[in-house]
């Protein structure tokens, strides 16, 4: 370990993701030490992950390198590492480079799918890269096989989706899969039956977007049967056997079901559980501090901050993270020149949710919006967001080009060699 | 298996390279049934994987799905599989998918690295997308864990670089890594000293680029040495053990060696391999037909059709594949038709090849040329011959990004889930 001597404050900050990223960005040549690990040497931006397993956008338009994003902050440091354990007490974090010390941690370790029972290997999930684009390799292979399959009912269940969560990733990923169906798969796979092919979302509650109103539920649910999408409420799926699932009486074969129905808190060792919070979150205080700890935060999908609007704690949310992240960096500032640091509050900017070419449904301060207009803003707000004018760019261009001749590029079932090397060593001691 | 009944004559295309590609768009809505197989759903433009490896290009802009490009041809079917063998005598190709009949086969299944005794396990190899994604995940996260790594040697191991073959493809890796060292690492990781860090390119003959003249090997090679490459020449690679390797007796540490020093023919089992071939090519006739087969051909990096010219058959590059394919496809439609096949010739366009920016080395009929014409030159060439508009545009713009910034974006270490689902078959019949 390089070995800095320096009497500033050193803050650890764990996962990069909107929360984590904002909170480091805040601390730019600040009066501190700043480390921030996480397991990805990228940022990845979560809301267009979807794309990626719908072969819309490639997966490097969606990321973007950490040393890149802190080139210019001499007083950062990114660490490729995982946590494997909080040691409060002594102030050290245990990772898989090491131990750490720190003055101040910040967890910003996001959430995992949640099963609820479920066998995890038999479904796919989409939380991350990898699960991107893994989605994306299982379809696409899936149709070539189905080219070959001669029985009927294993065709089916090679080429029928189904989507578990009615979630804007459920939504999402159900629209785009629709838009595939009706656009790009008859044209590649002219000699398959595209009538046998069906998208399934399933809900567990009455309405699919529950986080949004009631206007915004049926108007996507609309775009999605116009397009082709089954959607069945008020279903849980509580069994899967990888070959067929039972939905509404009905069963339907699919190799296929994707699960965005639920998530939990990304445990970190040595910090308490506390059972009574849903979904396993951290209880932190008005700045973010975990409760019960002294200099340990959590921020973002991670933390529940119970208060009287937020009862249960903030949705989990890209704007909640990035607005806690923020706040946090700000306030480290505060604290260690010894100033009071400031309570969060939440400012609800709106939501959005796209369910395809010129359909979405938005919730915005000023107004709400379906069809043409949201999608726009949709677009707009996305391309924004967006980390890099690389990927702003080629995003763009790829969205123009998908719009204009109906078409998703990127259908490309990408396979890799296992990387054996990644988080092994190989001792030179060993061999020489 | 669809079964369109027909009395047109089959031909079966294994494998999607730049031969096989030319000789099925050249049976494109002509009275064959064709039928491509290959083991990926994309065709790749080798010539730019190394800048995929080096974190210049992504992936997809380098690669195109054939299902795509062959939408518009009713006569053309693409099939992801492997072939297992060719049983000549029955007319019948025996796949991964199952067995098909064939009255024409056109073999074009390339070349793999031949590593002439070396551990193939310890290096890494340039062939595939597969291969320069392992190259760019192996180097970055080398990287990052020679930031935590206090031994010297073995920190110098992890970022040292071996390139073995002085070839087009080791004089492009040598010199797009060695302007990640200038421009792009020390910004990246300013707590690493890159003067640690060597990367050497190791050739067997007394120059690089033995197959252009010699002042085209001298002035890339200069190219190469003002930018910090150390070039040994006259020199084989013949021992690695992962850790270290002796070049001029000297004992240099590395985990790296990337190896492209020499090919050998893709064998098809099946087909009679003749010993006294070099690199275990097919030897052909002048209309590409496999010496002793009436009905099965070879083109490409795979075929040796000895001429007077090119008494050890053509030099194996993209131009070559590429009018043999073409070639091949017209001599087919008329030996269908009944008429006459011509003997192929090889006219040779010239030869490019690029050491970094603004500097590359061209001998082409109307002259050669080296610096900033040959490199401007190298990236039009390119540029046109990439499949695909989005592709273009995409890499035209990666370029001008990485031009201007002395930039390479895509630093991205992408792991994958391993891919389960790929080639085996789940029966339906099993679980149900």
């Amino acid at each position: 370990m390089t070995s800095t001597k320096t009497s500033l404050p050193t803050i650890i900050i764990v996962g990069g993701g909107f929360a984590g990223l904002e909170t480091a960005r805040r601390l730019v040549n600040k009066p501190a030490e700043v480390i921030v690990l996480d397991r990805n040497n990228y940022f990845t931006f979560q809301p267009l992950l979807y794309q990626v397993a719908t072969a819309g956008l490639e997966m490097p338009s969606v990321v973007y390198p950490f040393r890149r994003i802190f080139r210019t902050a001499k007083n950062i440091r990114f660490r490729l590492a995982e946590v494997t354990k909080v040691d409060s007490e002594n102030n050290t974090l245990h990772t898989s480079i090491g131990a750490l010390s720190y003055d101040f941690l910040v967890l910003a370790t996001g959430t995992r799918p949640a099963f609820f029972g479920l066998d995890p290997s038999r479904v796919m999930t989409m939380k991350t890269t990898q699960d991107a684009q893994f989605i994306r390799n299982t379809i696409l292979t899936a149709f070539e096989r189905a080219l070959e399959t001669p029985d009927s009912k294993e065709r089916k269940a090679l080429i029928n989706l189904v989507i578990v969560g009615g979630g804007p990733t459920g939504v999402e990923l159900a629209g785009a899969f629709a838009e595939m169906k009706n656009y790009v798969l008859p044209r590649d796979y002219p000699d398959l039956d595209m009538e046998c092919m069906n998208i399934h979302l399933v809900e567990g509650v009455d309405r699919i977007l529950p986080a949004m109103d009631e206007s915004s539920s049926r108007a996507a649910q609309k775009y999605l049967e116009n397009m082709g999408v089954r959607v069945t409420l008020n279903t849980l799926v509580k069994e899967y056997d990888g070959v067929s699932v039972q939905i509404d009486g009905q069963d339907i074969p699919t190799h296929n079901l994707i699960w965005t129905a639920g998530v939990e808190a990304n445990p970190v060792e040595g910090i308490d559980q506390v059972k009574d919070v849903k979904g396993n979150r951290l209880p932190v205080d008005r700045i973010n501090r975990i409760v019960g700890y002294r200099n340990v935060f959590a921020i973002g999908d991670l933390a529940a901050m119970q208060t009287d609007e937020y009862p249960q704690g903030h949705p989990q949310l890209a704007p909640v993270a990035m607005q806690q992240g923020k706040h946090l960096g700000k306030n480290l500032i505060q604290i260690i020149g010894q100033q009071q640091p400031e309570p969060f509050s939440y400012s609800d900017k709106g939501t959005l949710a796209t369910v395809g070419r010129n359909k979405a449904v938005a919730e915005l301060p000023f107004g709400k919006f379906k069809g043409f207009f949201a999608w726009f803003l949709w677009m707009g707000i996305h391309l924004m967001s967006l980390v890099g004018f690389r990927n702003k760019v080629v995003t763009f261009f790829n969205w123009m080009s998908g719009y204009f001749r109906y078409d998703r590029a990127l259908r490309i079932i990408q396979y890799q060699k296992p990387h054996k090397r990644t988080h092994e060593r190989e001792p030179l001691e060993e061999n020489a």
